[in-house]
């Protein structure tokens, strides 16, 4: 039995999200249905990180069994990126242990939020970042993110329909900064994410940057463990999936 | 008469080109359908470049005549922004003098050609570039380029059915960097472009760095004055209309 594990990046516009779901496109629907076609039999997919309808990924990754030796690992990117639609690419293919889980096994995780700051939107952008044209306060936006770095019960930043029992997770580092064409990057790593966790942490840190709400509301955010404590969802199509780390030996 | 000089920006994957065509979705055709339903009454718009089917623009200009002073022509870009398509920007409205064109006052335009050099195509960039997967030899590149500089006639850079009478134009500049996810850039500077005229370039530098080509091509090819005699024509996707440049005085 040949475990593979693959990296995928999508543009999830089109897609209702990654996890397969009945009669809805989704990212692991595709994929399945692909190597449906490829093998001749079902194949299951193991996805790292479930994400929702509208949110990209440069880095996803998944692992499943291989069903047969006829096509070797080293040629699977290649073959599949012919056979997958244009929105999804296997950027890589590699064999692992039979013990490895994409899920189980991810040390931490990385999102990137897109902020396109630009007087008028960045027609290039568009389907990658949220458009704000309104000044924001980055010194503030900074001064609040960096209450939230730590362990800490997220109950507040978390969808009020999220299965998770324990609402803990450990925010390794949020950064802010600036790239091409008046874009600002909100980089959020941690151990895990609750649902729309980092989506409810960019709309609250909007609105301390718009000024609606003070630089040091985080900490009193975090403490009501309540939903209605924080800011809006910020919009799905700004989010994507930038880093998976996992220990060195796979 | 007021007239109104306009800088948009638009994706151009699902327009049939620039110009107005009839029952065709182009970029002139929605600008002026939104128009038309803004003041209620026909507007003719006049574009400095006729952009083909796929290609994109940073910068296209275009002047038309305010039909009414009933909207400051301050307010335009958000209006207009407000009731165009998704895959168009207004970025800019002024007010230029009576005998302003478009078209017959551009100084000078700039092409930007994208090309996606990653093993794996970079999923966000699939629109706007080129995947060439295979490497590159830059410095034959430049070569090839610098030959092009200049003021040639670029009959055998130019589709056979273009319509322009002189195929003499100068190339200030062409230009070739890397940018961020192993992008390369193709810059060119020029007076004019003929029809698919950087396409072509684009296509014959590509085959000269992959070394299908000898990096001394370019002079036989312009003297060639045969269509024949140049590389393919680099796929519209990949290109881009970044600048146009006016006299300081509008």
């Amino acid at each position: 039995m040949q475990k593979v594990k693959c990296i995928l990046s999508y543009d999830g516009t089109d897609f209702h999200g990654f996890a397969r779901q009945r009669n809805l496109r989704t990212v692991q629907g595709e994929v399945e249905r692909v190597m449906q076609s490829l093998w001749g039999c079902a194949v299951e997919t193991f996805g790292a990180s479930r994400t929702d309808s509208g949110v990209h990924a440069r880095c996803q990754a998944l692992h499943f069994v291989l069903p047969s030796d006829r096509i070797p690992v080293t040629q699977l990117p290649y073959i599949l990126r012919h056979w997958l639609p244009q929105d999804i690419v296997l950027v890589s293919a590699i064999p692992v242990g039979s013990r490895f889980h994409a899920r189980h096994d991810a040390l931490w995780k990385q999102y990137r939020y897109t902020i396109d700051t630009a007087l008028a939107p960045d027609i290039f952008a568009r389907r990658f970042a949220l458009h704000e044209r309104r000044p924001l306060d980055l010194e503030s936006m900074r001064t609040a993110a960096a209450q939230l770095e730590g362990e800490h019960d997220f109950t507040s930043f978390c969808a009020a329909r999220a299965e998770q029992v324990s609402k803990v997770r450990t925010v390794y580092a949020i950064s802010l900064s600036v790239g091409d064409n008046q874009q600002l990057y909100i980089d959020i790593a941690g151990n895990g994410f609750l649902h729309n966790m980092v989506r409810v942490i960019v709309g609250t840190l909007l609105q301390v940057g718009l000024g609606v709400r003070a630089p040091g509301t985080m900490t009193e955010v975090l403490a009501r463990r309540d939903r209605r404590a924080a800011g809006f969802t910020a919009p799905a199509h700004g989010l994507c999936l930038t880093h998976i780390a996992y220990p060195a030996l796979d």
